[in-house]
């Protein structure tokens, strides 16, 4: 009998007519979910803070470390779950990531409705971008040739992810929140983040990278003179 | 009377179901439109070739401005086009770039069907990628420092773009070519060179920062002993 049954739920997602057969809603609160998430970022940023005094760098690579540290979990983990779960609207009990994901379909019911670009740029986030934002961590701690370039690179594929992600949303009739709540909340201050510290790092090692090549140049041609 | 009247066609794309009103077949033969093609990347190949002679610059660097010009005109005119034009598969008349995408979506018929995953990337790609690689064959003549920045940044770009467009096919079924020989030539062969030449230059980018910024590290180390 169990798992031979089909039953239809409404679900609270846009547009109505979304089919998503065996829908179970959300055990969890919009708060608690939030409260989870924001508990267990606070510990991971307080704990590579920590660890990162023991190594002889400014405040502003310890600050990028607890990003790459926040941001890495969140791919790997959060989005990392959502890849690979394509059922889990179906979840019956309260699995925290599946909530995390009910809830968020709110604010763009395309999770829900695993749409193809959705996937695509998730999947690229949570199996490239993810393992690559945990390398930065150690980069910067170890100050690495390569610190800058990597961060530059995963920053580059956070902002075109990004776009990819808005994009198709206005190219699909940008209908996909619930409420304007949702839309606002969700679909754009839970990603503004990503928009606006991937640009930020972007930026500091494109003018680092910049600085760095002449520097080179002149060196070399220095020793060609010896 | 003009204007009014809507006909349907049938059309030669895959799946057969795809609906497309008022479409035209190709006028040009696909042996042209590959021929008009390959003489025009031919002429800007050839011009930059001779033009980057002036500068004191390495072979493969005239090779990468001849690439750059190559791939950013391509961006901007032929997939800037497609981008803009929602409607080319109606062009009554032998328009050389409607031609190209009426032939080329029998390769992948979402450009026809405007999946709104292939338009954001290759919006992006004509928008912000053709432009950037002009630049980046200016770059490379002058020898500006964020030369090789900016050529990373760019094929990254690239390279992610093609991911999107590959992994949304698989997961919508990779079921939009006309036939084997389309599938193998155009969806997959046309873009190869996309693929391999963008991996290349990021690596080569990659080393030459990440040998760079060491050295400039021990520079600022030697002036503060001074």
């Amino acid at each position: 009998m169990a798992g031979a049954e089909t039953s239809f739920h409404t679900h609270p997602y846009v547009p109505r007519d979304l089919f998503l057969p065996d829908f179970v809603p959300c055990f969890l609160s919009q708060s608690t979910i939030l409260a989870v998430y924001g508990v267990a970022s606070l510990l991971v940023v307080s704990l590579i803070w920590s660890l990162s005094g023991r190594f002889k760098i400014s405040k502003t690579d310890r600050l990028l470390m607890c990003w790459w540290a926040f941001t890495g979990l969140t791919h790997i983990v959060v989005e990392g779950y959502f890849v690979f779960s394509p059922e889990f609207f179906k979840e019956k009990t309260p699995h925290y990531l599946a909530e995390v994901w009910k809830e968020y379909s709110k604010g763009d019911s395309r999770y829900a409705g695993r749409d193809s670009a959705v996937i695509a740029v998730e999947g690229i986030t949570a199996v490239l971008e993810g393992p690559a934002s945990l390398l930065a961590v150690f980069a910067i701690a170890t100050q690495s040739s390569y610190s800058h370039i990597l961060q530059f690179a995963i920053s580059l594929g956070q902002l075109y992810g990004t776009a990819v992600y808005y994009v198709t949303s206005y190219l699909d009739g940008d209908d996909f929140a619930a409420s304007p709540f949702f839309y606002y909340t969700y679909f754009i201050g839970a990603n503004f983040s990503w928009i606006v510290i991937p640009s930020l790092i972007a930026i500091r090692c494109w003018k680092k990278i910049s600085a760095a090549v002449p520097v080179q140049v002149q060196v070399q041609k220095k020793s060609k003179i010896r």
